[in-house]
């Protein structure tokens, strides 16, 4: 039986250019280009999906600007043009110098930052880069600045690879600069594609210059944060948001994350969650609006805000002030709401001229993950979605990098084109350099699980290497073509500390993969090039190395109960008394705590 | 907005009657029962996805049996009962003594493990379990000998919760009983809800023995493992076969994997493969079949197996021998053309009155996922679908818990009703202890995010209450409710050895649940009767728990890299030569390899 003579798998991305499931396809003049087509890769959509947005960026011109078509002697009815950037573009007034890869895109330009992301990207050539970034569903998040120093230019959206985002940053209670700098090398060390400086603590001007100058990747900031650094944010005003935005815009940050989407009008929703706002910026900007009764003031001045972005290249990256901090409050009103203002947002920065990516939830059961991404590229049209997670679960605490990257593997497979990484100290405390390399490599394996099952062309390559270096028994080729091959060599000396026809699992009598071959002669990655000469005997593992082995594990069982020191037994408290925690220091009891232990001094009374 | 009134999120599972693609509701006298409906959860459809059968297992009773209608009498037209258990029976012959937990369902009987089941499933009814097993859609795997035991019965279905399985078991090279018995019990403290003994080395009797005693779980096994210890697979026979069946039987074994589904014509296909047949009783009987040039000996008795596993109630386990081993041999001709055989063993099974679930791939794409799981419940009529992984990329060994329990949350939600764990050491190596948490709580993840979005009543209750534990920053509620309290607790308590209104990710005055309390007085767990007394003062971190901290990781990066003593540089080795490995030695070399390193010698030299 051939199950492709019975089934045919749903057909993916490149190969089918009809995967919009209202089947529209828009010819009216506000809306020119062909959307679409190979250069998205989509998800097939479940019944009840909502469909994709009839609009892109190129509805969104800023006023002058007219489009122009290449072929217009021909008539050009309806301008269904099978290649859009060969045959359409904006034209500016006439005195408009462009800056940003947005106006450029569309004014048909092909940047430098657009050739170096054809060249990090096989499947795409610069002109389709171009494209899909003057249709608004791709970003090159490259500030000016930046790229004075050591910025290797990246894309985000749906035609390109799914990339990861790293956070880091000091807390008041913890780390520093150089730790921080430390971070990122560990991030990009591990395929991190950017990197956000969450810092709250510390010299937060320094640490932002530091990484910005020592990163090759983009790095994207909160300013809301730095903006209340020594006053409270019933103080913030419009003078010190702009401030604040055009410094750290002159300093090269590449994304802003701007949480201009919570309104007045959402807050009433969030009393009816469990969790209220977990989104810093957006709780902050929450209690500045009941503070004031007013407006949220990053939409006072989103004008402004877009003016002083665009000047340096800053892309938006338009923050989920409102997103769930539970499977309880997902998909709510609140946090939708909140959606279809950002899309809004997303027009208005469209029109300045600034590139634009949104910011998704971070809690989300897994069948309404495909929902969320495809009501956010309906709404937001097409402009790429960068998600946090989500975490399908709650009940993991010090293993969400694992119930998060699942949730990642079905954005980044229904439609998100940047995850944001959470580590196994999420909900528990800032993340440590291991932490930082356990949340890369989870989302590594999220980003190409969905590349691969969208269809990137070339994702899947390295799989069938490894796995024709598997069929062969061929170790050293195997774990070269892992991710992580020092822990993989690792993982395999630890019960056999010699490379040969079978492995510690099954041993030599029951090796599938031995038998395998025996009985078809199946050669694959073995046949082409390498040599079959005696065995290649290698030292075996010192004591050093068996002793680390012996440790290995996130925490040896015993070890975690000896450390969890407050367990109702450690403590010595009943059953009532733990469940009565100690939550309730007054504000000045806080700070002190707070300050004793940024200090790692012994906190020796309340 | 309240998106409510624009969207409604696809309904799922107990909600949503018509989950069914093609809306068929048989009525024929063939197929009496309503199928769909309250007891099954499943996801919506894709387009494209195979369709459900139109049968059940009360399609295939064995000769002699009659179906009978409690409501005869009011005439039964078509059979259409809303509640089938309450409506029909079957009749068996006059001298039929029910055995299994299938028959006895059939004749309309609950058993008291199916009223056990019901009390550990607060959403099933025993009627209701009765129901599903005599539809084939559930089975209580549950041997009347380990039943004298200590086994506490479970029930694997899709009106279940979703299952997790741990596999151990000795192998040549590695690992003993006692060792195994360790970690069945660690297993079933991590929550594995069966475990297979898949031991190849050792006392094979002596630990199968040893697991059957000490489980509360069902313990399945690959009896084929056991007929080929010191014969070679060439001289097995039928006489073999079903002696060591009616051995396995006896002991209390409660499933066994039967790769019944390999056939000869399927082998062609294998070459067409990157990595040939990676399942062992796949490849053994792969072989034996070439050897003798005839059909597959699990095949040519099926029926003697069948009645030996009646006589036991042992259930089926149809081994997918021809799983992929990579994604690129993923939904090929060869696995669907074996779960195609499987599903008429699962038919013939039937008829014996035998429990069946049914094995599927251990390698697939995420977007290759849900066709896998509905192609299953199509041909094979809703038996339970028992899945390994899958893994969803192949270039992460050492992560592969993490790589395949994606793939299995997504099997859960789109159908699967167990899933195998994979452990951080698959194609590395034996799991140790550590290797066994890891694997199971990464699929108790998955299963627990599958029963979420699948809307199993009740099953997000615990995520709700660990929420508003969070809300109300109440950690040591927070962490009491979380999976593994220990290790949350010690990740807390690395940067902030003291519980207050906020973490050391944020500090204080950055805790958007602190601010989000304070702005919306917002209460949630907090409220509900917990003392808001002075704070609790634990005890700082010793030093000994502070150095056990400082080692924390899957292996420290330095740690790893002195670990990776084959790695190019470590083994002087140049380019080519590192490239051109160790794995071909002799089969008498390898043998020898073998037995010094189960004996733990140093291996001089080869």
């Amino acid at each position: 039986m051939s199950h492709e003579q019975n089934w045919s798998l749903p057909l993916r991305g490149a190969t089918n250019p009809s995967t919009h499931a209202d089947g529209t396809n828009p010819g009216s003049f506000a809306n020119p280009p062909q959307i679409g087509g190979p250069l998205t890769f989509s998800s097939p959509d479940t019944p009840g999906m909502p469909p994709p947005s009839t609009f892109t960026a190129w509805d969104f011109l800023p006023s002058g600007w007219v489009i122009e078509c290449a072929t217009k002697e021909t008539g050009c009815a309806g301008h269904n043009h099978p290649e859009i950037g060969e045959h359409i573009r904006a034209v500016a007034p006439l005195d408009f110098e462009p800056i940003t890869q947005l106006e450029k895109a569309r004014l048909g330009l092909i940047t430098p930052e657009m050739e170096r992301v054809s060249a990090r990207e096989d499947h795409l050539t610069a002109a389709q880069i171009r494209d899909e970034i003057a249709a608004g569903r791709l970003i090159i998040p490259a500030n000016i600045h930046h790229l004075n120093h050591q910025l290797d230019p990246m894309a985000i959206g749906r035609a390109s690879k799914t990339k990861i985002n790293a956070n880091m940053g000091a807390s008041p209670v913890s780390s520093g600069t150089d730790e921080e700098v430390e971070k990122l090398r560990w991030s990009q060390r591990w395929g991190a594609d950017t990197a956000m400086d969450l810092s709250t603590g510390g010299d937060l001007d320094a640490c932002r210059e530091a990484l910005i100058r020592e990163s090759t990747v983009p790095i994207g900031t909160v300013p809301i944060y730095s903006m209340i650094i020594g006053r409270k944010i019933e103080d913030l005003n419009e003078e010190i948001i702009l401030d604040m935005l055009e410094h750290q815009a002159a300093q090269g940050v590449d994304y802003f994350t701007i949480h201009a989407g919570v309104r007045p009008w959402h807050l009433p929703a969030i009393e009816k969650r469990l969790i209220g706002i977990v989104s810093r910026g957006g709780s902050l900007l929450a209690k500045w609006m009941i503070t004031h009764d007013q407006d949220n003031p990053m939409v006072t001045c989103f004008d402004k805000i877009c003016q002083i972005m665009r000047q340096h290249d800053v892309s938006f990256s338009l923050g989920d002030g409102l997103r769930p901090g539970g499977l309880a409050d997902a998909s709510d009103e609140a946090q939708l709401g909140e959606l279809s203002e950002i899309a809004k947002l997303t027009e208005i920065a469209w029109t300045h001229g600034v590139q634009v990516m949104v910011e998704g939830p971070g809690h989300v059961p897994f069948d309404q993950i495909e929902f969320n991404m495809k009501l956010q590229r309906q709404l937001c049209h097409g402009a790429p979605f960068y998600v946090l997670g989500p975490l399908v679960t709650d009940i993991f605490p010090g293993y969400d990098h694992i119930t998060s990257c699942i949730g990642a593997t079905a954005a980044g497979y229904h439609g998100a084109s940047m995850l944001c990484y959470v580590t196994p100290k999420e909900h528990l405390g800032l993340p440590k350099a291991d932490d930082v390399k356990q949340g890369c490599i989870a989302y590594k394996i999220a980003a190409h699980a969905a590349d691969v099952a969208l269809g990137i062309p070339g994702t899947r390559d390295r799989d069938d290497e490894l796995t024709k270096a598997r069929a062969a028994l061929n170790w050293q080729k195997h774990f070269d073509l892992s991710f992580d091959p020092d822990t993989a060599r690792a993982l395999h000396d630890e019960d056999l500390d010699v490379d040969t026809d079978f492995c510690a699992m099954c041993g030599h009598d029951w090796c599938s993969v031995r038998i395998s071959k025996e009985i078809q002669q199946f050669a694959s990655g073995k046949a082409e090039g390498f040599d079959r000469g005696a065995a290649l005997r290698s030292a075996a593992l010192t004591d050093e190395q068996k002793e680390i082995l012996e440790k290995r594990g996130i925490l040896d069982p015993a070890e975690i109960h000896k450390l969890a020191s407050k367990t109702h037994k450690a403590t010595g408290a009943n059953e009532e008394k733990a469940s009565c925690h100690s939550d309730h220091v007054s504000e000045e009891q806080a700070r002190q705590l707070q300050a004793l232990d940024a200090n790692e001094e012994e906190i020796s009374a309340l």
